[in-house]
Formats: structure tokens, C-alpha cells, sequence
């Protein structure tokens, strides 16, 4: 153990692991990766906690999210840098599901003794990396040992104006549901892995794109807050635990039913492949599959004008119509003319 | 595994562990054992994302905090009850560092598979017990999995208008430094615990409150925010690490010195006489050990009479004149007239 702020043993060269380096010395080095703190962000990462301004006249809307090593990824199929991009994509997109903006996070990263820095340095580029992209700043957080597994657990907080926030509760019998994106990819990409122990040399293209969005899934933060702002809405969730799940839970939550059309629903090319390949329905492992941080929303009838707009102004995110809000509790899958029940979802524990 | 939210197993009343119940009902579980949410919390538990209205005008604080089994506590020497307590209590004592008043709480879980639910109920207890103590509402959060440690990730955000954040760098030379309560107890509580194997039976009252300090501390919440809002100190952090480590920061970031008078002190009388048994300086020992969650801060000479009205207003809790800022770069300890460098606080890794 060498004291906090220590930097003889570093000077040394003679550490690389977490155990050989105080956590003040940690943050300093996290601290020098960042970029400078935007100016509503009244103090930043090294005092007792974050201090930020707030739009005037908005809401606080906050997640937290945690990655932990053996449930959520696997360092033989993830960089550092994939993992320290999706513990922030993960929580991004749930706030823009609420229809907000994400603004800032904090960072509570449980280190194992013998971790590498250069882990601890890819996760922060992963993480930093995407903040960037989406205008996120890295305000504060926390570092500790961990006795077992790495975890990076991230809270984003983002921020919306009242009457323009997107709950999974808001929907209507009658309202049209649209999916971003599309689904199935980041399971067969787990899946590629996981048969495959991580080695991606011979990929197949369409595969190489399942496996990217199992590393690197790319939050709809434009697009959700763009839901948000124009109301075009009236629910939202995002696809963590796959579209099955999504669909129940904003059904549930609206005290409606629904009813999916299978022949709408826009399953990756790489997804289909691999599915079929397994010898798995690739609908239902689609459905199923969890991971997919795409947004399901559902719009009122008298809204088609304004969903127009949204789309035009997607810039390249596919939005696909995929089934309805219906005044039964049932929910329906409707495959060749038949409606079954929709599958279950991704299950946790 | 079951489905979530599938209470057929519970009902046969097979289940008490945490691997038997589906996160959906582990949530429910939990929701159930909350009380009402308030007005301002427009979205709570079960949605994307927590949505809360903000003060007007005011800025918004946030921290983030873990406690990790095996690395904060150890479940022979505290109850579930006492952890769940303790990781809201030392956020909320970083909230009240920067003088700001703690509103809402987002609560990260991480389960061992075989974790009693009991376990689960206590810590619940624990947490929303202070909750409402301090009235703080348990917004959101997120539970999984733990393949290796209990762990309890909490983040706080909090309320402070601005030009009235307690930094840690605005203090100058020449102000005096007071601090809250007592130190050492929590540190010889934890040592007499780890001496004793958890067994309390035949434990004398002045190290029982020792013990007390290091399972329950009671974070300066009221007197954080009355800091911040009379504007009486110039800077404040809180002494997760121990007073030597928060001198040190605190005056580093006032680019200060800092004297310290030992014959001030205000040593626990438990840690005292624990230390003293033991064969250890208790001076020493108290200023290095960690985990009480009391506040230092500064004072500039012309804030006496706001001072004064703060003491007023403590109701009980002690306020103790402890030494002064310095125009000097030394951190000194002054003990029988003679001065020596301020050891160093507890360290983490």
C-alpha cells in the first residue's frame, strides 16, 4: 500500500495494477483524460460531490446503472474501452426514454486489486469518448476495491421540461407503436461470442455487426429527446431486456393490451442469420433477446403529423411501425394471419 | 430461474433467497415497504428514469458513494439494517459537506445469489429508515446480480442555491477551523469489533457507542445545510478518511496551511480508552481513523456572530474550535506547545 497521492512507486515504473497506486493518484490520472469541465458544471470531480446548474424551469431526471463483471460482460469479449462506452450508453438511453437530454454522470467504479491501469484507462476512453459524442460531462463519482468482480456502475442525470416527459404509462388503446432500430443483434453477437470464445478473425460481416452492438450499443439520445420536446409520444421505454419485455411493460404500465405484427418487426440481418444457422426461430430469439437499447414508443392516432416531423428529423435512425395499443389487457403476436401471445422476455436472476 | 414478477414459487413459500425471486417482484417487494412518494417526485421507482422537480433557482448536487462486503463492511460486524443505513448516511454526509440540503436517493443493488431475502428487507429498512429521518425520497435505482460481494451503490442528489456551495478551496489564512462532534469512534469501534469477532454481549457503554458510530454514524445533514444557507463558512468537507486526510485536502484546495491545536480535540472518550488499552496514541489514532462522518470547516474572523447563531442552532450537536488556516504551506499539529508535520489519514488502497 503506498500513500494517496504517492507518485514515487509510478516514477519507479514499476506498477501497472490498481493495488500499487493510491485512489487519489487514480482520480488524478482520470482526471488528467478528461476533457475541460463545461461551465454550468460548478464544481467537478475532486470536491465532496458534483454542483451543477440547471435549466431553468426543467425537471431532474435520473438513472444508475450498473456493469458488473460475469452478469453483464466478459473481458474476453469486451475491451476495456467497449465496457466503459455501454456502462454510460446503457444509462443514456434510459433517460431518453424519458424524453430528455442526458447532461452529466457519475462514475462508481469498483476496482480488483490486481486490474490493470491500462483497463482502468480504456474504460475511461470508452466512457469519456461517449460522453463527448453526446455532450455528457463526467461530474464526479467514486473509486474502490472490489474483492471480487470489476463493476462500473455509472447515474446519469439529464434534465426535461414538465408536460414533456415520456413515461412507459402514458399510451392509449388505439396508439400506433414504433421501435428504432432493430432488434436481435446484440443477442446473436453475445451468442457469436460465447460460441466462439471471443476470437472474431474470421467474422462474417453481418455478424461483425451483432458483435459490435453486444459491445458498443448506441444509445437514441437525439431521438428520444426530439420525442420529448415535440410531443409527438405519449409513452416510451427502452429495449434493455429485449422488445417482448418492452411491449408488456408499456402495456401493463398503460393498463392497455397490444398486438405486434411479426412481418413488421425489423430483425437484424445478422441476427436472422445466425438465429436460423442455430437452428432457433429467429423471430422469437429476436424478441426475446436482451441488450437492444432501442426505443419502443407508442403515438396517438391524431399525432401522425408531428411523427413525421420526428422521422424527418432522425437523421438515419430507422423508425419502423410495428403493431398497436389495443383496449384488451391481451398481448398479441400476429404471425401469417394468427395471433399468438407475445414471448417472454429476458430474465434477470 | 423464474419469470419476473412469477410469485408461484414465493407463494408455495419454498423461497428466501434472492436466486428464487424475479427482479420485477424483488422491486415490488421493495416498493411495497416504501412510504408514499412526495408531490415533487413526478416519476418514481419503476419507470426508465426518476423524475423530480427542482427547487427554483436553486443548483443541483450529486454524489455517489459504494459500499462494497468484504472492502465498508463485514456481515458478522454489521446488520443489514446497518449497512443499508450506513450507505445513504455517508452520501447524505457528502451532500451536507458542500452545504446543501439532500433531497432524493437512487439506490444501485448487487446480490449474491444465495442472499437471504431477509437480507434484502433489512437493508431496505435500514436505508428508508434514515430516508425519512432526513427527508430524503428513494427515487429509482437499478438491482442485479453479484457473482462475488454484496454491494450497495447509492447516489444522492441534493439542493443548494447559488453562491452558497461549500467547497473545499475557499478557505483563506486566518480562518478558524470548528468541527462537529466527536473523533476516533468509529475507527476504535470497528477495531474492537474485529478484536471480538462481532460479539457485543459483555461490551462496555463508552466502546458500545464506539461501535454505534462505526455501524450507524450520523451524518451532519441539518448543519451541512445551515452552513451553506447563513453563509458561514468559507469552505467544509466532510471526514469519511479521518481529520488528519480532511485538514490536509481542505487546506490543499484552499491553497492554505492549517494548525491544529491536539489539546482541542475532541477525542471520543470510548476511542480514548480503547486506544489507550491497546498500547496506541489515541490522538494519533483518531486523527487517522476513518468512517466518522463529521464535518470540518473553516470560518473567516469576521463570521463570528453568524457563528454564534449557527451554534444556536445545532441543537445538540457539538461544535469544537479546533485550530486555523495558515498563510504557510505546513500542516501542523501543535501538542504541548511544540509543533510536528499532521499525520496522515486512513488509506484506502
Amino acid at each position: 500500500l503506498t500513500t494517496p497521492g504517492d507518485p514515487s512507486c509510478a516514477q519507479r515504473g514499476v506498477i501497472d495494477t490498481v493495488s500499487g497506486i493510491g485512489e487519489r493518484a487514480l482520480i488524478e490520472r482520470i482526471r488528467r483524460r478528461l476533457p475541460p469541465a463545461p461551465a454550468w458544471l460548478v464544481v467537478g470531480i475532486g470536491d465532496d460531490a458534483a454542483v451543477a446548474v440547471v435549466d431553468r424551469g426543467a425537471l431532474q431526471v435520473l438513472t444508475t446503472d450498473a456493469l458488473v463483471e460475469g452478469i453483464h460482460f466478459d473481458r474476453r469479449f469486451s475491451s476495456p474501452f467497449d465496457i466503459g462506452y455501454k456502462a454510460l450508453a446503457v444509462n443514456v438511453s434510459d433517460v431518453a426514454a424519458m424524453g430528455a437530454a442526458p447532461r452529466l454522470a457519475l462514475l462508481s467504479l469498483m476496482l480488483p486489486a490486481a486490474l490493470e491501469l491500462d483497463v482502468v484507462d480504456g474504460l475511461m476512453d470508452g466512457l469519456t469518448g461517449l460522453a463527448s459524442q453526446i455532450g455528457v460531462a463526467l461530474a464526479g463519482g467514486n473509486i474502490t476495491r472490489s474483492p471480487g468482480p470489476l463493476v462500473v456502475d455509472v447515474t446519469v442525470a439529464g434534465a426535461v421540461m414538465p408536460r414533456k416527459v415520456l413515461t412507459r404509462g402514458g399510451g392509449r388503446p388505439g396508439d400506433r407503436l414504433f421501435l428504432t432500430g432493430s432488434i436481435g443483434a446484440a443477442a446473436a453477437g453475445l451468442d457469436w461470442l460465447r460460441m466462439h470464445d471471443g476470437q472474431t478473425a474470421s467474422i462474417d460481416p453481418a455478424l461483425a455487426a451483432c458483435v459490435e452492438r453486444h459491445r458498443r450499443p448506441e444509445p437514441r439520445a437525439r431521438l428520444g429527446a426530439i420525442l420529448g420536446r415535440t410531443r409527438t409520444a405519449s409513452a416510451c421505454m427502452d429495449l434493455s431486456d429485449g422488445l417482448a419485455d418492452a411491449v408488456r411493460q408499456l402495456a401493463e404500465a398503460s393498463g392497455t393490451g397490444a398486438i405486434i405484427e411479426a412481418s413488421r418487426l425489423p430483425v437484424h440481418a445478422g441476427a436472422a442469420q445466425w438465429f436460423a444457422a442455430r437452428g432457433q426461430d429467429p423471430l422469437t430469439a429476436s424478441l426475446s433477446g436482451g441488450d437492444d437499447y432501442e426505443l419502443l414508443f407508442a403515438v396517438p392516432k391524431r399525432s401522425k403529423g408531428r411523427m413525421r416531423l420526428v422521422e424527418r428529423q432522425a437523421r438515419g435512425v430507422p423508425i419502423t411501425f410495428i403493431g398497436e395499443l389495443t383496449g384488451t389487457g391481451a398481448l398479441e403476436l400476429k404471425r401469417d394471419g394468427v395471433s399468438n401471445p407475445l414471448p417472454h422476455g429476458f430474465v434477470h436472476f
